[in-house]
């Protein structure tokens, strides 16, 4: 998979796509990530990317142009399955879609900064809107990190073990179930017996309740029960 | 304010914190952003923070020792508001727990790596529990970091024009109306009249209807009409 990432301030991912499991995925040659800065492709000596709205307001906005010739440069190069715009108002980001986008080879991951992008970089370029929750960042490069990061996630080979991923939450519309580890005893609080009977089944039977109480009084929504 | 980012891998956030409004707003004094390895707390030559899960199961789970200790030093040296874990199955990030947030003095944001904390964790020191929204990430860096964007940015000073804040998609409960920028005409397309009218009521007029229609299109939710 390339997944191409186009923003004003790509300097500020640098630090996410050099470690963790996207450095991982990336040394295995499972996934390649570019980030490209929009201001390259800026004319005029002040390389400007941005400007006032029309119709007034406070914020900037960024221009078409310079958009425009970055997503052509990279659309004349290959095919792209999508032209991402992470933007509040788009479609809410569910795991659902995450599963459907890591089965894609080339994605455009656009940011937007300040006000946002010019509508017309939208109408005319983007084929999917995306919103990573109902709150606003300052700009769209924490969310292209975080649709990258779930996304790559889940190309096979990427994760050390496999079936780590499937039993996430949300996986089966589920909330995971407490997780524990050593020591058994931490300051008199122990961990639940069953864990440590040994008991394959009864595990299995203990962390479905577990979920599904849980997935009840958190998110009775994902049940269909709100 | 001051956030303490509490992580396995904390040089994960590092471009982040050190570009954009969160180096402005730290440069401008207005916030304070620690970031803590858990592996500084851990004890053993091979200073490990991770085990295998009790029960089985695919997955490392953060130990509760090295994370109790890491947070306790914190907590004897002032007072917090909230310790807050970032998790797939906590409370779902909004604007308005995002507003709220932006008024405390002092947060720690506690990350969870692979599968997550061990439980004891949760129940003897979490005050808090927020996820950015229904899909899994490799880690919680990447929710602390939109977490602390979202909080940062609003705080008085931080934007250049805090009119621009208040605009924003959700704090009226409507997604923000399209923004144009020059040129008024790109190979082909101009933009909408009104914007060029120079008449202020109409305009406002207009990014209100939008803004509506934009919000009944694709979040009839945020209307309570859905």
């Amino acid at each position: 998979m390339r997944i191409d990432i186009v923003s004003v301030v790509p300097r500020l991912m640098d630090s996410f796509f050099a470690h963790s499991i996207l450095k991982r995925a990336s040394d295995k040659g499972l996934v390649e990530v570019h980030l490209h800065d929009i201001r390259d492709y800026a004319s005029g000596k002040n390389r400007q990317v941005d400007d006032y709205a029309f119709g007034g307001g406070a914020g900037m906005v960024l221009q078409v142009e310079p958009i425009a010739r970055c997503l052509r440069s990279l659309l004349a190069e290959r095919a792209y399955d999508e032209v991402i715009y992470l933007t509040p108002d788009g479609e809410r980001l569910a795991q659902k879609a995450v599963n459907s986008l890591s089965l894609k080879k080339n994605l455009i991951l656009l940011c937007g900064h300040y006000k946002g992008v010019d509508q017309r970089v939208r109408d005319l370029f983007v084929t999917k809107e995306i919103s990573i929750g109902d709150y606003v960042l300052s700009g769209g490069e924490l969310a292209a990190a975080v649709l990258a990061d779930a996304i790559i996630r889940l190309i096979p080979g990427v994760l050390n073990d496999e079936t780590s991923a499937l039993t996430d939450s949300f996986q089966d519309d589920l909330l995971a179930p407490p997780v524990y580890t050593r020591p058994a005893e931490f300051e008199g609080v122990g961990v639940p017996e069953v864990l440590l009977s040994g008991h394959e089944a009864n595990i299995e039977k203990w962390r479905m309740q577990q979920s599904l109480a849980n997935t009840r009084t958190k998110r009775p929504d994902l049940l269909g029960e709100e």
